[in-house]
């Protein structure tokens, strides 16, 4: 049996191109003691994968030139030779850009079988998306290190995105007043009539510092409280001008910065005068929290309390040029490739 | 009666300098009921004034053109219209620059007596450095936001400084390794042969980037678990690009930047590659802690397990200086200016 994977061909030294990656064709290894065989229904793509690509200190390693790039994955269990899975057992996992793998079920959390959930009321998908790594993310983010009280005003960039969507979601429900940034007048339209956000500020209409701010002052007119930052640059800098004493930011991502651009925080003087906390976290290294964040976002999920949107790329094949517009913004809500 | 004070004449727009100071002979004022009038033995110099002349958002409202400089006093009350005050009353207070300040003393902790403690074991100047603000400052900043464990690296700028001083002791006392940063051999030497950090770098023979990092790599060859920063700028970048995962900064001061110049921190992405916590405070809004911060830093000054050192100024006249130097590293320790 053979199936197709897509490799990191060579290191980005700016911007991430086609050429970077390569699609082959290559015998799915036997399935041995211990291991399961998936058939990947869906890939997710993310923008921790662009950091993967570069070499150099990070949280995680580089993937190595030549291997498969990193990715979550759902898909249905094809053949087992491990006691707890079954043919036809929905699961999912770190499966990377391919369309089939073979990983081994014993060790923890490796593979893990979503059939607990109705199967009607979530779709295989949303565990790539609202009800995952993403929305983990946004609920780790939101519950443990901005802390919102009802009344506070949280500001999450990248909005109508994967974690920015069920952030902002999450925070409107704890009674906070929540203003998104997003790019363009169509996502901001989705962010404030869909998902219920108080105001979403379409960041390409204000290229400079100036702008912006005055269009954060009239989205957010008692300040800032909370932050949820997945970008960084000049949106981080602004949103730190308008932060209130005492305020919290969660830094989850800086896709302003994944292609090498200078990523500086140019008024550090106001985390002292304003004296806020800013912490860079991993949802991975939280792994005590999943269980009571998928269960919040499953329910959330199936009883249509949260609301999602998914931008699907069809076939392996597709998968760069897909991840390269999600790092460029051109993906409206979580970015998947179907590959069944 | 009259005294003599020191009021903010112009405001600096970049270094402050002597014009931006006037002496003033003025009547010192009656002592109403309920207030108690202090004589100043010594008045506090402290870095957080300079931010205090600048107009601007801030944690505190700017000194007004014409008013008393602010800051923290100790003294000997010689006239108290409050029950609780007696002449001969040793306080600390907020003074102000000038010899004599009429306080309401009925207005919680704006006079307080320190008589509790020996008057043979802690020396009176004392509560204005180890035994005081920048005392408790240190102990807030080490306990409450970095929170090291035995075996951790601590590095602190302003070594030698009223705060960076007993922040060193503090942490060498819970086990971890203790580097500081001070300009010039003299403070570097006495950081290390006096105080007992492991190391300490001075940051002059170290202009740039490169130099400074390799210096901190060989102080701290495991690399950085938490930082007390007193300074920002480049020493700031340089720490926090050795910081290990999960490294805390608690960012108390920004000496590089209280003239105006830029204070950016150029590596924001290492915050979220290594989940760094970074946070700004104020020691005077962690009042609940400053009984239990003060009973030991009041013991490890008595026992002489706590050192410090003073640079004294002589005269109120003498405090623009003596304060100019302060802001420049020209003091060796706390700054202190004596009255009487």
């Amino acid at each position: 049996m053979k199936h197709q994977r897509i490799v990191l061909a060579a290191r980005p030294t700016a911007e991430a191109a086609p050429e970077h990656f390569r699609l082959e064709t290559v015998a799915t290894p036997d399935v041995q003691d211990g291991h399961v065989l998936v058939k990947v229904h869906y890939l997710s793509l993310d923008p921790y994968m662009r950091m993967r690509m570069n070499d150099g200190k990070s949280y995680a390693a580089p993937v190595a030139i030549g291997e498969v790039m990193v990715g979550g994955t759902v898909g249905e269990v094809v053949a087992s030779e491990h006691e707890g899975f079954v043919p036809g057992d929905r699961v999912v996992c770190m499966g990377g850009w391919q369309e089939m793998v073979v990983l081994d079920a014993s060790v923890p959390g490796a593979v893990r079988k979503v059939d607990a959930a109705p199967a009607s009321a979530v779709p295989l998908s949303a565990y790539l998306g609202a009800v995952g790594m993403p929305g983990v993310t946004a609920w780790v983010g939101l519950n443990h290190i901005i802390e919102p009280k009802a009344g506070e005003t949280v500001v999450v960039s990248a909005a109508s995105g994967a974690v920015g969507s069920v952030l902002g979601q999450l925070a409107k429900a704890q009674g906070c007043r929540v203003v998104g940034l997003a790019g363009g007048a169509k996502k901001c339209d989705y962010v404030v009539r869909e998902l219920g956000f108080d105001a979403c500020i379409d960041y390409r209409q204000h290229p400079d510092f100036k702008s912006l701010a005055a269009a954060l002052d009239e989205a957010a007119p008692q300040g800032v409280d909370g932050n949820f930052e997945n970008v960084g640059g000049l949106i981080l800098d602004v949103v730190l001008s308008r932060m209130n004493a005492f305020g919290r930011v969660a830094l989850c991502g800086l896709i302003a910065g994944y292609d090498g651009q200078s990523l500086a925080i140019n008024n550090a003087r106001l985390l002292l005068t304003q004296r806020l906390k800013l912490q860079g976290f991993i949802v991975s290294e939280h792994m005590a929290l999943w269980p009571a964040a998928l269960k919040e976002l499953g329910s959330g999920v199936a009883s249509g309390h949260i609301k999602y949107r998914e931008s699907v790329a069809q076939g392996l094949a597709a998968a760069p040029e897909a991840f390269i517009g999600l790092l460029k913004g051109r993906n409206f809500g979580k970015q998947l490739v179907k590959l069944l």
